[in-house]
């Protein structure tokens, strides 16, 4: 079997006076994530997924928030090299279909444009590239709009395969 | 490669004097969920992960809260029309796992109608369609019984694979 | 289509002077999980991915916590008992990808051994386990410590189907 699944979920404070990436890009709001990178929840989770579909590790062991290369870095680097090690490893992107919870700005007037993005990054088409958005109906860190999260999930498969 | 995979996730609040829809069936209980429609956080989740297998947006996008249309509508037609948009881009079910998380009442009695259900609407067998429950042990807002969560993932494969 | 998708969340309190056993290894901390079982909330989620993905009910209906039978009893054998429903089904695990969240003690130093562990209970190789550890940056119950969680997704595939 040369298909593989991959998980991830990544979280981030919302704090006043920082800019919100989310998808890659930047999205207008009054606060914005934390974060040693860009603190972009959404890619972060991406990210997680497709080294967990190939027990690469995690965002973390690949990108340390303790490593000064990556104060402040745009997420969409991290993204980049994580499809590298993927590609690495012979494999290619099926589709990926993501999740946001926030409570605090509506994300659907941006989604075309975060799905083109990570398309561009993934050699994917924008329909392989699912975004979706939830509330939390108030409740929660994430309905307090102390901070969002993100789930992603990934199909990969061997490269080999692909007639 | 012509299978897809996609994630939902749903949040409800719970309100005392509302009807608890849960898996299309309503379940005994002193509180309902608060919601434009329904409010079935099981059937939302699996319809936002049908959706995302094929990047067809998201449930709200599809059903909004604003259009009067779909006031106390059963989700069990969100359900039926989510999976008919499915069926129009060619792609069949593989299987539903669905997890539902609340701290009351127990599910267990209710799960093999649930499944039932949604296996009907789905054009499924029982055993293509799991739902599990957990508490979340107490803790936050669906321990202190504010709302509930369900998450979904599914297994999608193109009608012209099947043989 | 012989492959079929499986998703599981746990959650458990923390709380001091308990053992801590996540991944079927003991971590060294301050706190413990809190269950009727070892409170392994790492291979709960596994378990519960395997049997969502065959409709199979999940780890309360198998192993209740009403039950003498599993009171402390080490989720590693509860894992196993799990492997071999699958393996009845007539199915074989393709790959594993689990997301702990916790907020600490620092996880990574365990995850080699953990990935070795639960690949022996499952027959796969450490490349077919993926361990992901995130914080949820201080928010929530998690932040505060007060208990962790874990998702897990799989992808099982009919045996019949290896060559
Ligand atoms: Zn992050
Ligand atoms: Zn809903
Ligand atoms: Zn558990």
């Amino acid at each position: 079997m040369n298909i593989r699944i991959g998980y991830g979920i990544d979280y981030h404070r919302l704090e006043a006076g920082r800019d919100l990436w989310i998808g890659g890009i930047k999205v207008p709001h009054s606060k914005g994530s934390i974060g040693h990178s860009d603190a972009d929840v959404l890619l972060h989770a991406i990210c997680d997924a497709l080294l967990g579909a190939l027990a690469l590790g995690d965002i973390g062991t690949h990108f340390p928030d303790t490593d000064a290369a990556y104060k402040d870095i745009d997420s969409k680097i991290l993204l980049s090299k994580t499809f590298e090690l993927i590609q690495t490893e012979g494999y290619t992107i099926v589709n990926v279909d993501a999740s946001l919870c926030l409570q605090e700005p509506k994300i659907k007037p941006y989604i075309a444009e975060m799905q083109q993005v990570i398309a561009g990054l993934l050699n994917l088409g924008v329909k392989d590239v699912s975004i979706k958005a939830t509330t939390t109906e108030l409740m929660g860190f994430v309905g307090r709009e102390e901070g969002l999260t993100a789930h992603a999930v990934v199909l990969l498969q061997k490269i080999t395969d692909q007639i």
